[in-house]
């Protein structure tokens, strides 16, 4: 009466490619977010419960909004293996967070967090344009994917979104990961394969490279007045910037 | 030319046992959420707009973000009878928190905090399984269901969300109580108002067992250097425990 | 094989005369939402882009909260057209934020809070009375197209919720201002574009009248446990009323 888990009808294989880089996607993402969740930076006494939920929120938030804007039911919610993959991805950090020394893990998290970023925002770009919206909107629902589930995590745990403050080019690397792959799939009709080894390769490297070199995205020169007002959020402005610093 | 309020075509009667049982979920939640608003550890300067907002946004926002997972307009906006009863609820509650004291307040806050919590993990996953989607994804709609409306009002009140620090259960109970339905209701065959039934007092007694024996959600150990950041929240971290002790 | 972005098929002409309304809508708010994400209440040391994101959340985020609750892929993601004059927008403020004195950004935020209000609750109302919803959800539709923005900015930046606190009837204009176009366009029968012009002069200017006369939701009197939890919160009350007496 009702789809079991493992039904044939929802075998990996039915996926098709672009579902196996969501699966990965998802995976991934729930690996960091879960990562993330316990990492001192964003850690405010939550259950065992709270952090799962914190990765869960990290695999699916972003491949669940995307869905969301082009009126479909949540493809994480459709196929059983996108939850199957990320309680298996939360539970592999849960272990790795308490077994591993510190330096481990914030190694692990700065390259999960590269390595994260282009899944989604290939997915976006590629469900999008086959929604025939246009350039613009599929940057953005590539940059929304990527980067959603990561705002979900960071409102939930007060913390000003990544997306708004200086990150190693967050948003910047998801945004030039769609454009790059939307130009090569879409404009040049490379394959499907090619179009997201090539968009991965670009994504990782780059961000790894900014994590390296420290580039930064451009903050605006300050008015007066928003300097003055700095001196009352001084406390946050510098966490914010140690922050940085310690990843 | 437009539907009138009470138009027959939106009739108390062609809700369906379950459009009842979602009708009762929002009435509640929206009752809940006022008086949450109104406490001490949520008010912030709040207008009466504002309470009834929140209030709104307890009653119906489980049952919009449900739906929009679901790929439907959300019920709560397609029949006028949820707006009608959330408001009547809202100004019910309003008034409460201005005639009775202190005590009798928290008292039905805590009731009620038990008494809302199946109703909307019932209808969630009975939604979810007749939407073909599988049994993990069916008991987290149920969850987010039940408390996505609390997720909405603990932000929107910069509170840590309740799904992610101890709170008595507060996720278990719906895990557990979507759960227990769908095994009734789709695995046995069991009548649902019978399944209904049964899930509503496993979900509200286990609950108020949990908040009277104190049963809480496992919250991890801690590694060396989230102790060592707690010292710099530490104001927080005790805000949050109090919280609990008081209710 | 891919939409253009000024493709006839996306022209300007194609959008009728709500579409009008409704890009008049996301450019003013992409406009007010970059200025709001640069003043001193909001502004967190955020990016070019964080800026840019925010004032896109204003600009479109409102409308497309208001078209996933009406099930319908976000008319801000498939017409080009609002992306590209939201970007102007953004830029333009970007430019007045950096050239202009700070009266007259402060001036002019005020001046566009209370323009932007109008356009959002006139098509939020419209849509939702056309996709047969009732009167009450058509002015919460309407209440959420035009505030929904300005929810998302605030909980970016750390603020509680400008619906929830007092704000010159923020609110209260929305609702009015849907409540208004309801009944001119739907009980009454009058023209399109006669309706929208008397429901924008008469949001616009009682929004003005509110931010000039002072004039408030009302804030219910405090209970004392409240009064006792406030000594705790003193500086953000403080913060909060200073925030709006500076405004």
């Amino acid at each position: 009466m009702t789809p079991l888990i493992f039904s044939p009808e929802f075998g990996l294989f039915t996926l098709g490619t672009l579902g196996i880089i969501d699966l990965i996607a998802a995976t991934t993402n729930a690996f960091n977010g879960t990562l993330l969740a316990r990492s001192p930076s964003h850690y405010k006494h939550f259950t065992i419960i709270g952090v799962a939920l914190l990765g869960l929120a990290g695999g699916i938030g972003g491949g669940t909004l995307r869905d969301i804007l082009l009126n479909e039911v949540p493809a994480p919610l459709v196929n059983p293996w996108y939850v199957f993959f990320c309680v298996a991805a939360i539970l592999l950090a849960l272990l790795i967070a308490y077994n591993a020394g510190e330096k481990f893990r914030a190694g692990l998290l700065s390259f999960m967090t590269a390595f994260t970023l282009p899944w989604y925002a290939i997915v976006g770009a590629d469900k999008a344009m086959t929604h025939h919206l246009g350039y613009g909107a599929a940057i953005l629902i590539g940059v929304i994917g990527t980067t959603g589930g990561r705002w979900i995590i960071d409102l939930s745990c007060m913390k000003i979104p990544q997306q708004l403050v200086r990150g190693e080019f967050f948003v910047g690397t998801a945004a030039l990961t769609a454009l790059l792959y939307i130009v090569l799939r879409f404009s040049l009709g490379v394959d499907i394969v090619l179009a997201t080894a090539v968009a991965v390769l670009f994504g990782f490297g780059f961000r790894l490279l900014s994590l390296y070199m420290g580039w930064e995205e451009w903050e605006p020169s300050e008015p007066d007045e928003l300097r003055a007002g700095e001196k009352a959020h001084h406390s946050l402005s510098v966490d914010i910037h140690e922050e940085f610093e310690e990843r």
